[in-house]
């Protein structure tokens, strides 16, 4: 990685990064749960047993989240980042259960010139676990251009 | 409201729920950011003051963890929710900056029979600050039939 941010025309489009992985337990999908989305099937165990999981998830805004520190940490950082606008088409294919180890895959797919200082890039982002994914998502963000300094 | 939960059949479709208001302060701006988004705009006041939003603003994922809050406990705690499926397309219209109080909004805009026993529910969901709205989305999820008991 070079020392300096990536501008928008250094992104590697097509090409699909590897972002690491995370562990979600049990502890931290309740405390996300209790405070962002505390709906039984997320935080608690015993309601939740004869349910249609047979146990807690975790909340897709906390997968969600899951994936985005991973996309920080593994590439956000070393792009010059403007501002998000839009996150679109979050689908979650299947549970991620306490003790889920996610790993997390970043795709950048297009860099439109909408202004002569910023780049709008669209990047399609996956988590899986140890079997095949459990979240896919779109997002779209403002990247400086070269053009800009 | 009633006591038992209500069934796809029973849910407003087209009436706009109020779903209250909640604050975001500094502090919880900060905490959401370094756990989950840690970008500079989102967690550094020094480094992000000179930038494009002239100071920290909160992370897109935050300002959605807070409609799902509202969502729940204004609206979702009431419905027999099977399950989430899918987030969509949203929009982060305006920055939200510490100190900034938001009001949700829910619209059930379609309920359809997918299975005997449920319904893909789509809903749209606003946050509003005093002067207009900073966040859409829209939003499916699984509700249980009557039907199905």
């Amino acid at each position: 990685m070079t020392a300096r941010l990536l501008f928008a025309e250094e992104l590697p489009i097509g090409r699909t990064l590897d972002l690491g992985r995370y562990a979600v337990s049990e502890q931290e999908i309740l405390e996300f749960s209790r405070q962002w989305d505390p709906q039984a099937f997320h935080l608690d165990p015993k309601a939740s047993a004869p349910g249609f999981f047979g146990g807690i998830v975790a909340s897709g805004l906390h997968t969600l989240s899951v994936f985005q520190r991973l996309a920080v940490l593994g590439a956000y950082r070393h792009w010059d980042i403007v501002a998000g606008r839009t996150i679109r088409e979050v689908q979650f294919l299947r549970p991620v259960r306490p003790g889920a180890v996610l790993q997390g895959f970043l795709t950048v797919q297009l860099v439109e010139n909408t202004r002569p200082d910023r780049a709008l890039v669209t990047k399609i982002g996956q988590l899986a676990d140890q079997e095949s994914v459990t979240m896919t998502v779109e997002v779209e963000a403002y990247v400086r251009r070269r053009a800009a300094t």
